[in-house]
């Protein structure tokens, strides 16, 4: 489908583009985008985004997480704060558009609206975070769980690859580490959080629709099972006789499979595994495998890990192996606003769209930002789903949509 | 059960399990058994298990492919031969009965003939193969396929880890590599090769029986399964709308353990598997398993694998995934001599035992000999079936047993 955008959505759109493609070249490789938090890379492109802010008319500071905020004041002095954002580090050999694009749109937005000379009843803030994807240190949503409130002191002492403490890597950008446990703001003053960003995802390129309307960022468990059997020799063992650790895991991977088919809100993936010793001619005397299991709705995620190991159990026990499920990771999942979303779900109408409803499967710093405040998110179609890629593409049209949307959201936004 | 044992064999027994204690000490390492081709571990076990073929009353020569071969000369010069042996290399981290306790059951053999001066219309050749488990060279069999005049001369080529030719090796060794490929035998002039080995299976054991009668050696099949899906985010790709091949690997994994109840006679392994990029949060893209598939009876073990391909082409379309099935060993099954069989079995009963019959899982010096002439295997009770493997255990009364069942065999032949 084609859209009759706004002009100035349509120039803002490819002007975005442009500056992605300018921002991508602040990289650690030449000819691949890696941009990890805190390095000279890191610096290259705060100096760039600081730019197109203070030409939107944005007062700009790096806060002491080395997140870049750019202010556009409200229609008074007092006025509360809606904060727009994302992230401008990436994976290792990343796609221009997860993360970065949030910030430039929003940047458009604030530019589009002190083209107009206009004022909202409420001040914006569009910050550029500088660790979403926590892979330099062992850490991660440094710069949300700043602002939230929630970050954790002792993560200073994480240390990256180099040995290189992220209190250090701090003082060395310039920041004062120890101010970032003061940057937590008064949720009183807070509206909201906002993100645009790419979906990571098929769906909206499968309904054929540029943007969508978050509903929640999924929660997430991830867990490391561990299977033990008994080794033995590939050719005298008769079948009856055998505890084979890696078959036992073969089953345990398609229970999890299946587990999914309890509720269209849950998705399960089983990413590593591992048999071992691993020899062709070897009955598998342990297996090693993850899961990774997320939904929505956290009752139904639980509910569903719960049963998983309950056929584990059986399968376990029917085969005569032992196993251990160690929980790695687990995050609640984080709703969006009610509010919001109805206030995005008009701004979509308005350029003639449906207003399709998803979640995501992905997380984001709305993860962290809930603690402070109500949280939205626009997601944007990208090609093929695919993100994490050098391959992660998205169309012009589809960003001037959502700066549009962006705007009409901004607009529709009931005074505090 | 307790055997009521000749007195012989209990003393051979005994002595047997004494030497195979003082062999194992010829190692790579202490206080664990590592003892490869041609090496100085070898060499010392050589010298020991000469000193005890030349007290037995053989003449010994070390041929070309470093076997080392006891001769006890039959009643008449012309007399033709039967090989007994079995092979004195070891994997790493060996037990010490696998191999080794062949080659000293036969001796002791010899050496109560030799003690009671009786000579058989048959000479006996014992033979100490150096390679048959094929661990330092990417070659196996190396022994035994000389003597069958099976040994293809470009193995003389490949080379161990440290960059060293079986050629070269061989010559550090003392011995002449280009007369390796002369070794053959005269068919005419060979009875049959006959070998006791510990079981490396859990099967005498359950039946409560020192030895059994080997039928044949299984013929294998091995394979490599490369499976290409596609690779996504765990979190953001819909369950419809994956190519999981981690999940389509696990599926074929249970096909083969399935593919195993269309026969009894069928075993099928997968020991080693896994997925790529092996991430706890991104769907596999690719996934690699291995296949062992064995059986005694080639035409079941072949029509297995075109059901299990057959099956795994069913499960790749379902999914949209595809994969690649590459064959990287195939040895047809070694059927034993129905004449040597039925000696054994007439000594197994002389000595009160029920003479249980049963395939060997895995490969023996056998599979090269049969191109020479008939085969026979005697296998021998080991505990929990454990091989390859220092718990490797077997008992003393057990190996008085396999002494006098094959005593009694040498005694049963028929002249040729």
């Amino acid at each position: 489908m084609r859209l009759a955008l706004a002009t100035s959505a349509t120039s803002g759109g490819a002007r975005a583009m442009a500056r992605l493609d300018e921002l991508a070249a602040c990289s650690a490789e030449e000819g691949a985008l890696t941009r990890l938090y805190l390095t000279p890379e890191h610096a290259a492109a705060i100096a760039l985004v600081k730019g197109w802010m203070e030409e939107a008319g944005m007062s700009t500071e790096l806060d002491a997480a080395a997140t870049l905020v750019g202010r556009y004041p409200g229609a008074t002095p007092d006025a509360p704060v809606l904060i727009l954002g994302s992230h401008i580090d990436t994976v290792r050999n990343a796609g221009r558009y997860d993360g970065n694009l949030g910030v430039i749109v929003a940047i458009e937005a604030v530019a589009a609206l002190h083209q107009a000379g206009e004022r909202l009843p409420f001040a914006i803030e569009v910050t550029a975070f500088g660790d979403e994807e926590g892979v330099r240190f062992p850490v991660t949503l440094t710069g949300s769980r700043s602002l939230a409130g929630t970050f954790q002191p002792d993560n200073l002492d994480a240390t990256d690859k180099a040995g290189i403490s992220l209190r250090e890597a701090l003082v060395q950008f310039g920041c004062d580490p120890d101010a970032v446990s003061r940057l937590g703001r008064d949720p009183a003053r807070t509206l909201g959080y906002v993100e645009v960003h790419i979906e990571q995802g098929p769906v909206l390129e499968a309904e054929d629709l540029p943007v969508g309307i978050v509903t929640a960022i999924n929660g997430a468990s991830r867990f490391k099972v561990d299977l033990t059997g008994k080794a033995g020799h590939a050719g005298t063992v008769p079948m009856g006789l055998r505890l084979d650790a890696g078959a036992a895991a073969a089953e345990m991977i398609l229970a999890t499979e299946l587990i999914t088919t309890t509720s269209g809100d849950l998705v399960a993936t089983v990413g590593a595994c591992e048999f071992r010793p691993g020899a062709v001619n070897v009955i598998p005397g342990s297996a090693h495998f993850s899961i990774d299991i997320r939904s929505p709705d956290d009752a139904i995620r639980n509910a569903a890990v719960a049963e998983l190991i309950a056929r584990f159990e059986t399968i376990a026990a029917r085969r005569g192996v032992t196993f251990a499920i160690h929980k790695t990771y687990d995050e609640p999942a984080a709703r969006c606003d009610p509010r919001l979303i109805e206030t995005f779900e008009a701004a979509v109408a308005a350029v003639g769209l449906k207003p399709l409803k998803l979640s995501s499967g992905a997380g984001h710093d709305g993860l962290a930002m809930i603690s402070l405040c109500p949280i939205a998110m626009l997601f944007l179609r990208c090609k093929g789903g695919v993100s994490h890629n050098p391959a992660e593409a998205v169309l012009t049209e589809d960003v001037g949509a959502a700066l549009e949307v962006l705007l009409g959201f901004l607009k529709r936004l009931p005074a505090p």
